[in-house]
């Protein structure tokens, strides 16, 4: 066993030797990929009282760019959007959720993550590992409309997820109204309308004492 | 308020009056289906100790498409696969999950989940949920390509984490080695290579004991 090797989940449990090489490396990313369910975001759901993990929200982002896709202000490819919100989250695996308002965690993030997609697409055949981590590469660049859109469902989704809580991570002391505009205004670079929307939300949280107003000036 | 908008999950927190109808309408149909993410399959993880839910389960057969597409014996549109399979358990939500090894269950399955297609997809805007209904019927009749792929998805990850936790769901009382091979099979309508692994686990999971073998006949 090589040292790569060493501590995967897959080895919890070997697969047969005589398993093609190839289908060999994809499963055992597959497995090693089951780890995204135990990442837990600072979300609450809406649906019961628990916090939401990473696997649950890569879900619920694919929804709704099938959903919301119709709100681009640019074409966007569809399937090669859900692609890049369904893997966006992978390298937490490794690195770990940074929350959205934790400035110091956020500092050395892209580092760690990009440590972590070395490691993690490496188990897969190698002209698979090159074309996940093109598209990983392409979500974090946030230069294509399809990039633009997914970075914008995963700052919409936690928004409405904040909505349907009341406040939830809008709470996080020393946060403001402002602080929250600012986080989330890359959704405008894909959608008008659902900026516009998404303000509206944080504007209205915001009158109901949901988030904390800015300290006034002078 | 209808009748149907009583007890939607967006009723709790509902949004703003002013909100755009038709984006009220998408949103609305996205927060009800954060419920997704309650449903408990039978299936235990492979990361940590606890049963999978259905968002988590869905996240992962999409991204089980992204990687192992290539398997398929007929050309499919990955996009479209991983559509079906994002929404291929919503009816959950309102029918439940029904065990792959509980036959009693089983047999008004159908209907129970028909009903809840009608209740939630009706949440959408008309041609949204008119879209929508074709995606999860053309996943329930299994005839395109892409429909028996994302169906072999669906059987082979159960299958993949059943192996992970030696045993799992095929130490179902009353359960033999011969019935995780005829409920399995499905994965051959799809993909030759991807089936003669499966078998391969199954076969390998008798031998060790993690299912049980079929009544010697005579």
């Amino acid at each position: 066993m090589s040292d790569e090797r060493r501590g995967l989940l897959a080895e919890k449990t070997p697969f047969p030797d005589d398993l093609d090489d190839r289908l060999h490396a994809q499963l055992t990313f597959l497995v090693e990929i089951d780890q995204l369910k135990t990442i837990l975001r600072q979300s609450p759901l809406a649906a019961t009282d628990r916090r939401e993990n990473d696997a649950e929200h890569s879900w619920h982002l694919a929804m709704m760019v099938v959903i919301l896709a119709e709100h681009s202000d640019e074409p966007i490819d569809v399937g090669h959007t859900i692609q890049l919100v369904l893997l966006h989250d992978l390298v937490e695996i490794y690195a770990g959720d940074t929350p959205l308002y934790d400035s110091a965690a956020g500092s050395d993030q892209h580092d760690r993550e990009v440590a972590a997609a070395d490691k993690l697409f490496s188990l897969l055949p190698a002209d698979q590992a090159r074309r996940v981590r093109l598209l990983w590469d392409e979500f974090e660049e946030r230069r294509t409309p399809e990039a633009k859109f997914a970075k914008a469902m995963d700052r919409l989704q936690p928004l409405l997820l904040n909505w349907m809580a009341r406040g939830g991570t809008w709470r996080t002391p020393g946060v403001t109204a402002d602080d929250v505009r600012a986080r989330k205004a890359v959704i405008g670079e894909a959608s008008a309308s659902l900026w516009r929307a998404g303000r509206r939300l944080i504007d209205e949280g915001e009158t109901r004492g949901w988030s904390r107003r800015a300290t006034p000036q002078g």
